[in-house]
């Protein structure tokens, strides 16, 4: 491989020859050689790319940056943007914890691109652009970082997450509401208990969801809010007047996205309350798509020795070496998503509480965390909707013998008889191995007819 | 001992003679010896007697409860609320996990207190009235048990969680204000930084602690949704028409919190993601103020070979071996507070995740955490404030020497200079230990006049 | 309430008239009102009485301790050993990391009372004993506190947990031995799967508690380690020489249990590495105690609509408003012990995590959490043992009615018609509602007799 | 592209025309699109290759495997070792729990090259070898996976983490040693404390990594047990007699590592707890290292403004706005790692704990983040060691000043003039901002000459 040398405050540093990033990129490649290569999660560097552009626009606005520099800048975020320059980004997650090498990994390449693109060679002593006087003005890592972190998060939360769960939330709704004249044996303690309907069962998942889509949508009440203008510890040392409301402003318009400048900037660096939050709404999903995922594999159990009162798609033979299994693989897969969110939810908030003084320095490791949790919820739900939930389908055989079958029909004797006397006859039933009707005739409580009468399972399940 | 024979459904029990609860009371404490006796939290107590009375009232309202027996629940209840019965529920949290014998309990012991107080004996063979059938009417313990989970941490976060929050969110806002002249280094990964303000240092804990209360409350929308009214398996089973509504009226009016019944009662029983949720947003304020304890111990340390910032109150000895020892306690207690918090955080959401079809079995685990929570933090805040942050004082000595040594100023000059000068001028005077004025004028980039015109600490602390 | 004036290092402190404890006792009573009173483990309380003595026997006999002192410290310690002086130690978790309030606490009651002992009154301004100079000799708060943590661990470790495993292991070793040959089906992936034993199923508990016992076990060899005899800061200021591993030698001897003094006092103070290992090994034990308690609750769910494939113990009456229901309530209480074993196990990991230079200060919050993990898992194993496991029985009818219908009986066919043709025979049968046999006769690829002959459960279950 | 068909027991699959995959692996690849592709660990890839290697040659030597197809096989799965054959394998963690599509995907694609390398074409209808009836001979994905898991952990962790571990504890020993004599101000509370060695205080560090590596050397004893030869459901159905300790002895040859066939196979199917216990290792691995970053971190804060004790080497700019600011970059990407493991820890205990029946489906979740934390944990350590640990040098200047400085040295006088009036003196000394020997000399508690005699920091380091 050949090299050019490239320089900075510290002295002189072999980068690569072709490649666009320069010398700050390298050192932190060289001293971080933690993991796989460029973990660093693209979202975090097409969030640069919107914030670079912003704050150049800003910069011009205002006065402190030239009009061919601005449009220079933006030029090369278009570009980043397009995934064309993604090999320009080999850093990983494990650097330090401002993130401030892959700051500089966006300023170098956006500033040497630049001059690329205006003509010039990378080994040009001068460029037209500087890395921190230009790309970078107005800025510190240690606002653009938890900016790029906010718009990663935001974007991915709007493109993935609530998408997918949206999907998967109708999903559910139009099975409840097919689904809402099926009469079952409910199942409390994993035991036997009243009826419900299957659709009843169903709308317990989606309300579930809806309420975690609006627990994910109020955590990002709080990730709209960007630091930057705050620049190096929150005072916005060296901005020009008025720069930190107008560049999320930018932001706002180059995302379509409803950004605003956070209301205390010492906050927004020093702590990463706002992606703990957000972290802390998808891992609550997490809880409630595990749930949901469990009761789908136990429903479709058997198919001969389990519940099997739903029947879901068969994707893919079950088994390596037992002929004609089919397994639900897709309940597996997103309960291990669920796994790894409720993990990843713990990495988050020990990052979050461990920032001092005017800066947390878990960035990365809180970002990359929080991303993954988000895309995984939202590719495993599009995937559980797609391959499993469209699919399911009520096993009405079963559900029938099993409702009928459940001695916890006799609690509809409750209101005729007391509590007690049911008691009896469901006690009686099970341990002769009789139907209710006839222990409930046997000990002479009711009639059959009464039996018939009040002991209707579509009864039952209520209204609500 | 001596004991009374008592009856349920399963046959006969021995209770103590003097015990007003019953036998499934008793059958619970002799098979969940675990852990220390009656660990669960007289919280869940208290609610269930809100809610016994106002299921009561229901109960009576809607035509099916005697007012009698109505009164006569409700006196209990009051009773109850008055502590003078705590010695009643010997109960364990690690029991069912519907807390199904837990409200049998609270039934047994209103039952039979009701009967005493009539006149009656424990003795008796009748009593005035029946714990299932009367006590325990239009409910199950499948939605009580949420009930009161939901009634016991709303009460719990309004009256101690977020006024403690509050309290030291006022204090530090009192701070900051009082602070906000205070010039003073920032610190960046722990090294010395750009300064700002004690007042803007501060006025960052009082947005992370705004953001923490603001989320609790979020949460609190889906808990004050209660669960009364779906019995068995949510669908209202025995349940009279209207009485989930009224029911929650009734507990909204004897508790004077925003009760409403739950919206779709599967998802009442069969999840608690509004715990989870809960949970999760205590979570994200012991991340905030984990964050805040650890910057004003390590801002009070020393008292000669720290930071040694701040004054905290001394409060104890700090040592029983190093004489005048004093030691940032408060801080100690409040960031093992937010261990614990974190810690109890997964238990919640392992209990919540693991529910299964028609209910979650994970309830008391996943109410005394919540509890325990939201308990920990309105008290250590309190703690917190009132023997730490209301005392602490600015040691302005310290202060001032820090910001003059700082090297970090120099990034006044980069506006002037370049970043890069800058560098060679800050990394000259950190080489040869003398001041940034000495090595910028050796360096012959400016003059000492401009020094002093462009380095100005007091200019670099913005207006944000 | 009347009060005694108490004096220390920082003044004079009212202090209940009545009680032994001292002036730093009431400062931190006062500055902490965190939570229940009285919080701080009884287990470490009696874990400092047995190194208070230990530490007298130590300092008499390298002649730093005159005898009549001696005596009189081991004298008290005896006493708060059987628990008459518990209502002495009002303080809480929640006090400063180091728990040296909780020490002066020992140290204060262990003074006054052995000068009440001898005839003194409370409000005498000399004492027999001094706090400090006299029963804290040679040591410190920064190693009597971990010293108390590892001897309260161990001994819960090895009076509760570990018996508890033992015992339930043993049950479930039994039940292995006695349904070894009790073919039943197998299930993967919560689906029919080829036959196994009963026995064989329960064998895999067994071993998963042998392995949990083993790592709880490994653990404990540097639980063993004292920190003794680091004082202060880890060197050992203010110890008489030898004294380190003379007193972890007297503590071995009072507590019959293996005790050395840790090879680096610096680690032993600075650290909490042997309680986070031990939690870890809890909270490993945990996860096999959650899969082994989750199958018996499957195993046994129904009656009539579940797996239903072993009975399980009736204990109380499962449900307030559905009449004969009976639940897995031991199932349910060990779940929800698992649950908070494994949130714990993160404070404890935070706290370990988190300390400082000589010392780590989140003492009290680790020990709280691994003494409570020890305690339930070693509770809940015996009362799961008691109330559930030797009660467990199977249920033949259904086992064999499962095992007779189960398709994946045709997985022995594989090694005499391959795969594919096997799953032909399973997926007809299963499609067409079909046996095996009927199946793979109507597709020619066997006879009858070659079925009965290939197909037999019991040749399927091996010899492992 | 253009496509081939393949087929598998559920019909035809289109598949990418030249890829060696087959039909399952391409179903797995189109049903779970579930974060980004390929995400299944290599090392898991190349755990299957050794396993598959070996089960063939044992298949050979028990006579149920000719000896070209065994030779064929292990060609193949040679190439899989060196990495050519990568991009052949494309399926994602989140897909079955079982794993089976990529114990597939390994089938597929040995069987397939295997036919290519003989000659034949991808087209071809007949290969030389069968997926399942060749390749997956004497297996099931079910003790495939957990033992390619078991490999590829036991190898990760002593190629990468022990390794890393080890580097980095080596070279805090050597400094220790080297600065065994320098004596500086003990910190406890964070707050100056009794003096210690540098030296000493670098061997509680080695200490915890000491004890670390020995917590990690126990869990690899039991996941050197290898779940292969218990096929289906751990009763080892279709294997020879003598299979499963012919193959583990197989794999230990072919890997030179320890491993042996797990004692109960039913265990290591349905339960993942050695997995579990090597992520706690690690864990509790990564509570040591975060102590330890941390306290870098710390004593070499400043330049001006910290604590600055220690000096650690200028690695990268700090600060895109600060000029001549360095970091503490690589404590903070090592502490960033710690947040990491201990997170998957809780994903990886949720996993193994919700295992049912015959078989955990966590496993690749599992496996993604216990091979994540061992990969980090080594390699952080080896960049934390080259970037930093080594070039660690002592700040003596700052070190005696802030020894000279303490007011902890007092605690030298306890034994000579008790705690109370060594308390008075350093008190009077730190209000009054006075030295200790002025302080005592004129409370008049001794001379300036005991002063002298018994204050002497060079005294107070102990000998332990």
């Amino acid at each position: 491989m050949s090299y050019r040398i490239e320089k900075d405050t510290m002295g002189e540093v072999q980068v690569p020859a072709d490649k666009y990033w320069g010398a700050q990129t390298e050192r932190s490649r060289n001293n971080f050689k933690i993991g796989p290569e460029a973990s660093m999660p693209k979202e975090i560097i097409y969030a640069f790319a919107y914030l670079k552009k912003a704050a150049a626009i800003a910069n011009h606005e205002l006065g402190v940056l030239a009009a061919d520099k601005k449009d220079l800048i933006a030029k090369v975020c278009d570009e980043i943007l397009t995934g064309k320059l993604d090999s320009e980004f080999p850093l990983v997650i494990w650097q330090t914890g401002s993130g401030t090498q892959s700051n500089m990994n966006v300023n170098e390449v956006i500033a040497y691109r630049a001059h690329v693109m205006q003509g010039g060679k990378l080994t040009d002593d001068k460029k037209v652009l500087h890395p921190n006087d230009d790309v970078n003005k107005s800025q510190s890592s240690n606002d653009t970082f938890p900016t790029a972190m906010h718009i990663a998060a935001y974007k991915q939360v709007v493109d993935i997450t609530l998408p997918g769960m949206k999907k998967l939330r109708d999903t559910l709704a139009k099975k409840s509401e097919a689904y809402k004249n099926i009469v079952k044996t409910g199942r409390t303690h994993f035991m036997d208990a009243t009826p419900l309907t299957l659709g009843q069962e169903f709308s317990g998942y989606v309300q579930q969801i809806d309420n975690s889509m609006r627990a994910v949508k109020n955590a990002l009440e709080v990730v709209r809010e960007l630091a930057l203008g705050g620049t190096a510890v929150g005072t916005g040392l060296n901005t020009p007047k008025g720069y930190d409301v107008l560049v999320a402003k930018k932001i706002a318009e180059l995302t379509s996205l409803p950004f605003v400048t956070a209301p205390n900037k010492f906050e927004a660096l020093a702590a990463h309350d706002a992606m703990v939050e957000l972290s802390g709404a998808l891992k609550r999903s997490a809880v409630s798509l595990m749930k949901i995922a469990n009761d789908i594999r136990m429903l479709s159990s058997g198919p001969r020795c389990g519940i099997g009162e739903i029947v879901i798609p068969d994707n893919e033979p079950g088994s390596s070496i037992m002929p004609g299994k089919v397994n639900p693989t897709q309940p597996e897969a997103l309960t291990m998503v669920c796994a790894q969110v409720i993990g990843n939810d713990v990495a988050v908030s020990i990052g979050g509480s461990t920032g001092h003084f005017e800066l947390n320095v878990f960035k990365p490791v809180i970002a990359a965390n929080v991303l993954q949790s988000a895309r995984l919820i939202g590719d495993a739900c599009v995937s559980f909707n797609d391959k499993c939930a469209e699919g399911i389908e009520p096993n009405e055989p079963v559900i029938k013998q099993h409702l009928e079958n459940s001695l916890m029909l006799v609690t509809a004797l409750n209101t005729h008889i007391g509590y007690e006397n049911a008691a009896k006859i469901a006690k009686k039933a099970h341990k002769e191995n009789k139907t209710l009707r006839e222990a409930a005739v046997e000990l002479g409580l009711l009639t059959s007819e009464q039996f018939d009468q009040w002991v209707r399972p579509e009864n039952m399940v209520g209204s609500l």
